[in-house]
């Protein structure tokens, strides 16, 4: 179904918080869990449990299964489906990017019917924009959502997002590119962190006009969620915020909790 | 073990030529082979069978594997066994990047001792150049190599790496990091295509000085193997040049043949 195609029924039903699946090493010991794919599943199935009553999108990062090769990626297979058939959107964050039938490899491994099929999944755009056109005429098909790193959480980001064509910068130019692609629909969206304000980022609330904007950088990295009006301005309807650590810091007892003061914290 | 601590006596012994693994839809079908993971298995073992007795370095394309989930990694965590067994060095063409843990994730993935493990990974820098650092660290532990996209060889890549800072262009910025970072050892190089000169890339050979150099786009994206040296100029002796599609386009019954060409071209 994609997610796309689901977002203003989502955001109508249950907000736009997405959670994150992130069963890193630190996690799995705090959740008294063992650091293997079959801790990475259970691990993601507690929080899938906690999250489908409350919430409408989860988040796995790809990179937290990848270490366990194909073990940790039969685990993540069995999580999305049974997190999708749970009725939530899943969102795979895997920063994936190619070329040509490369590309279209990892569109096809994300986005097409096999085994790891998302509801959306997030590129990276270092080969060029246009290189990633495979996935996003898969997105396209299925309404399904391609989101391209704009701008990203991290500090040391820098190094390359403040690099300029003609005076506008990659974070822009991403966005622009973003909203050619995108159109009126919600075919192709953009990462934007949320731990600075758009103009730090070279960026405006135009740019984004109209794009679905995953926003790390809530929680544990610092932002707060009731901060959003104030960091995306006109931008704000279509911010997905996105919460990872902070759900699950105080252990997967206090998850639910954690949600539910997140949700507070968003109006909901 | 690793790529970079093996490189010399690599090329002394072998020479420098890469053969990529790249069991696409189009190339299983040349070759007869389902589009399965057992096929892209069956593929890559046919490949690794004509490229040890001849090559010293396999390049598998993780996007073909990826395309079949835990299958298709399943078939890769044995293809990349069987190369190293057969004396070949691996690098894994999966161009990861991320942020903190995530990319320790990562580069635990594909330089730590699991499944996946190889000795060398090619990454993507759009989330800033130190946000990689946790594969560098890998790297410089086991004598393996990280190879840094800076001018890839697709035409649309202009969209993104004609940008700059300060008048220095991001595929620049990227083979300075990589320097400063990998010192006079091995452990960061870059990924520059051949389909262009450096020059057209904002690069000279200065930027590349010392730094191992995968280099795609020879073969069927157009730059030929007699042409490193007017390609390269100085900085020839350390590209790694890589031939995929070339080798497997007359199926794989003609890919010895196709590699034994190559090595003529290479003066080997």
């Amino acid at each position: 179904m994609g997610l796309g195609s689901r977002f203003a029924s989502i955001v109508e039903s249950r907000g736009p918080l997405c959670v994150g699946i992130d069963p890193s090493t630190d996690s799995l010991r705090t959740a008294g869990l063992p650091d293997t794919a079959a801790g990475a599943l259970e691990f993601g199935r507690a929080v899938v449990a906690v999250a489908a009553p409350r919430v409408g999108i989860v988040k796995p990062q790809v990179a937290y299964f990848e270490r366990f090769g194909s073990a940790g990626y039969g685990a993540l297979e069995l999580l999305i489906r049974e997190a999708r058939d749970a009725g939530l959107v899943v969102i795979a964050d895997a920063k994936r990017g190619d070329i040509g039938s490369t590309m279209e490899g990892y569109a096809s491994a994300w986005l097409g019917d096999g085994p790891l099929q998302s509801d959306a999944l997030t590129v990276s755009p270092y080969q060029g924009f246009a290189a990633l056109e495979p996935a996003f005429s898969r997105a396209e098909a299925n309404g399904a959502t391609v989101f391209v790193l704009s701008s990203t959480s991290n500090p040391d980001a820098d190094h390359v997002q403040r690099a300029s064509i003609a005076s506008e910068t990659l974070p822009a130019l991403v966005a622009r590119y973003a909203r050619e692609r995108s159109g009126d629909a919600t075919t192709v969206g953009v990462v934007v962190g949320a731990t600075r304000g758009l103009a730090a980022r070279g960026l405006t609330a135009s740019d984004l006009d109209g794009l679905l904007i995953l926003a790390p950088g809530f929680g544990a990295q610092g932002a707060s969620l009731t901060d959003i009006s104030h960091i995306f301005g006109a931008a704000s309807p279509n911010v997905i915020p996105s919460v990872s650590r902070s759900v699950v810091h105080d252990g997967l007892a206090n998850a639910a909790t954690a949600i539910e003061e997140h949700l507070r914290e968003l109006g909901l």
